[in-house]
C-alpha cells in the first residue's frame, strides 16, 4: 500500500496535489511517501540516481511512481513495470524514458505492460490522468496485467563507466548534492580491485589531494577528502564546506584517482654488487 | 478523513508542523496531504488559483484546510463551509477573505458558519489554534453546526473576466508556475464560442506567434506556443523553456488573441460580371 | 505511532526518502509528520528552536526523530530519550549533541539510552542507519530498554540569557523566520516582571520604535511593532513586511528594551511648602 513519488513538479504549484488527489479517489488510504518533486526540470539522470539511492531500503512491494517527464504528448510509451534489487520485488510507474534501466538496470526488470493512455487524459498531465492512478491501482492490489498490455522490455539509460587501469581510475562527477558533496561514477569495488590497496591521489578541479576516510568528521574544517558514501560510489567533499563550490567542480566534470607507484621489491645481493 | 493544507508559512519554519500537531491531537488518524505551504506570503489570489485546480480530484468529503491570512488578528470572520465542485461535497476551513470564492464560487457554497476564536487563541496563529483544530474535528466527523455559529454567506471575490468580441480575445495571466508556463483568465470555450474555428495570433509581451497546440512537444525546443492546460485555460509556454522570463511576461500582464479574417464568401457570378 | 522529522538533508536528494524507506520496512504504518529537512546545514540551534515550537502540540507519545548531525562518525553518542513538555511524554531520537537540550531542558529528560551503531551502518549516513530505525521500533512499541544501553544523562546547550533590570531588557535575537519575523530571547514574564506595566522602547538594528500590540494588524502597513509570538517570546515584526531586512537585523544581534521612566511620585504638600 505504499506508493513513492518522484517528480519535477516543484512544490509551489498544485501540480503534486493534483495528482494526489486524484489516487485518493481510487484507493482513500493510501500510503504516500514523496521521495522529491524538486528534481531539475525534466532531468531523468538526475531522477534515475536520486531513486537508486532510495528504492532499496523501501519494503517489497512499494511502487515508486516517478513523473519526470520530457517527452509528455509525444510517443514514448507510458508504462508499469516489476522488477527487482536486492532480492526484493518493487513495482515501478512512469514514462519509459529510462529512468527505471537506471534506478534497477534493464536485466532487473521481470515484467512490463504498457498503459492505455484514456482519450479525455489532459495531453500535459500524464502524472494526474495516467500515472497516479495506475499506481494508485496496484498499490491497492491490482496486477500488472489489469493496468496495461504486456510488453518486451524497457527503453535502456546508461551512465558513463569510469576507465580503469593498475595507474588508476579515471571517472566524471554524476550528481552534486544540496551539501556540495560530489558523487562519482567510481565505485568502492573498482577502486579496491585496481589499486591493491594502495593510497591515491584525487584530482578534481582545482585540487589534488590524498586524503581518503571513511567519514567527513576526520579532516580537519574545511579540508576536501574523498570518501565511499553511501550507495558505495566516490565522493568527493570537504568537511563541514561545500565541495562542489570550493574545488569548483560541477557535475560531468573528470576525476582521476592516480594509485601511487608499488612499492620497489628489495633489490636482490646480485644487483647490489653489480651496480656498485 | 483526508484533510488538505496550504498556507503560506514556507517549510523552514515549524508552524506547519505545530498546526499538524494540535490538528493529530483531535485525531490522531487523520490523512493530511499538503498542498502547498509555499504560497507568496498573504497571497489569497494564488492560493484560490492553486485550489481550483487541485479540490475537484480529490474524493468526496475532503477538508480543505487554507490558511493565507492577512487579517490574522483583526475583525476578518474564520469559516468552515461545504461547497460542491463537479458533482462531490467539499468542506472549507479558513479565512472568510475570499479565497472560498475563488476556488469554487459563492453560489456553490450550501451551508457556512463562523468558527470562534477562543480566548486563550493566540492572536498571530490561528492556523495552530483556530482553523486547524476546526478541520480536524470536522475530518473525524463533526457537522459544521458542532463547530461553529450559522453564517448567511461568505466573502466574495473575482478575478478579471477577458473581454471577447468577434475579432479576438483580450486577457491577461493570472499565474506564473514555477515552469515558467503562463495561466490566463482565457477560457477554452471562450476561444472555440468567438474563433469559430479561425486560427489566431497569440501578442503577449514581447512575442508574437500564431502556434496552438494540444502539447507542448509539438513545437520545436524553445518555441512559443498556447495551448489550454489541464483546468481547460489558456496557457502560453515555450517547449523546454520558461516562456516567463523568455517573453518577458509576469503574473498581471495583457494578453491578445486575435482571430484571422474569415474566410471571404465565394464571389457570386453576377458580382464576377458586374466587376469585369 | 507518530513520528516526527527533522533533518537538514534538504527535499531535493534521497536522503529523507531513504531514511523513510528504512524506517518503513521496519514499521509499514508508521504515520511520519515532516517538521523540516530544510534546518541550515548542522545547526543544532536552530533545530532545537524550531521543535521548541513545535513539540507542545504534539500528541502524548510521539517520537521526535531529529538528525543534524556535525559530529556524525566521530564519537558523539546516538541516543534516544524519554522527557516530559507540558505534561505529556515525548521520545527523542537522534545524535547527543545539545539539541534535546534545547527542545526540553536536560531536568525533564526522564531516561536515556545510547543507541548501538552496527558495523555495517554507513558511516555517514546514520539517519538512514541508526536514527531511524530506532524511531520506527520505538513508535512501533519498542521500550527505550530495547533500543540501546542506559546513560545517565544528555549533553546540555543553552541559548544566552537576557540581562535584566529595572530600567529595561537587554536581549538578542534566536531565529529570524521566513517571513522576516525577529524572534527574541526575551519572555513574556520578563518582561512582565520588570516593566511592571510601563510601556517600553525597543532599540533593534536602525529602529527604535514603541509600538507593542498583541497582533501584526493593529499597526499601519511597513510599521515595526514588538508582540509575544506563538511560543510567548518577544517578535519583533513589521505588519506585511520583512522586519529583517527592513530594521537591518539578523540572529544574534542585540534588542534592547527601555522601559519608561516611573511616574513622579505626586509631591506632599510640605514638599511644596518648601519648594516654595
Amino acid at each position: 500500500m505504499i506508493v513513492t513519488l518522484t517528480t519535477d513538479f516543484g512544490l509551489r504549484d498544485g501540480y503534486v496535489a493534483a495528482m494526489k488527489g486524484a489516487m485518493l479517489r481510487l484507493a482513500p488510504s493510501l500510503h504516500m511517501v514523496d521521495v522529491t518533486h524538486e528534481v531539475p526540470a525534466q532531468d531523468v539522470m538526475s531522477a534515475g540516481f536520486t531513486l537508486r539511492q532510495v528504492v532499496p531500503h523501501f519494503p517489497e512491494g512499494t511502487v515508486h511512481l516517478v513523473v519526470v517527464d520530457p517527452g509528455v504528448g509525444t510517443a514514448r510509451r507510458a508504462i508499469a513495470a516489476r522488477f527487482e534489487v536486492a532480492g526484493d520485488t518493487h513495482v515501478f510507474v512512469g514514462p519509459d524514458n529510462g529512468v527505471l534501466a537506471l534506478i534497477a538496470g534493464t536485466e532487473r526488470v521481470t515484467e512490463a505492460v504498457e498503459l492505455p493512455v484514456a482519450a479525455e487524459a489532459s495531453a500535459t498531465f500524464h502524472g494526474r490522468d495516467v500515472f497516479g492512478p495506475a499506481a494508485a491501482r496496484l498499490a491497492a492490489g491490482a496486477m500488472l496485467s489489469d493496468v496495461g498490455s504486456p510488453i518486451d522490455g524497457v527503453t535502456p539509460l546508461h551512465w558513463p563507466q569510469p576507465r580503469t587501469d593498475e595507474q588508476g581510475v579515471f571517472g566524471m562527477i554524476l550528481h552534486v548534492d544540496q551539501f556540495g558533496n560530489c558523487v562519482t561514477n567510481i565505485t568502492r569495488e573498482q577502486v579496491e580491485r585496481h589499486s591493491d590497496g594502495r593510497p591515491f591521489k584525487c584530482y578534481a578541479g582545482s585540487a589534488v589531494f590524498r586524503t581518503h576516510r571513511d567519514t567527513y568528521g576526520e579532516v580537519g574544517a574545511g579540508d576536501p577528502l574523498t570518501l565511499f558514501g553511501s550507495t558505495d560510489l566516490l565522493e568527493i567533499a570537504v568537511n563541514r564546506g561545500h565541495a562542489s563550490r570550493l574545488l569548483s567542480v560541477e557535475r560531468g566534470d573528470t576525476v582521476h584517482l592516480v594509485f601511487d607507484a608499488p612499492p620497489r621489491p628489495e633489490p636482490l645481493a646480485s644487483e647490489l654488487a653489480t651496480n656498485a
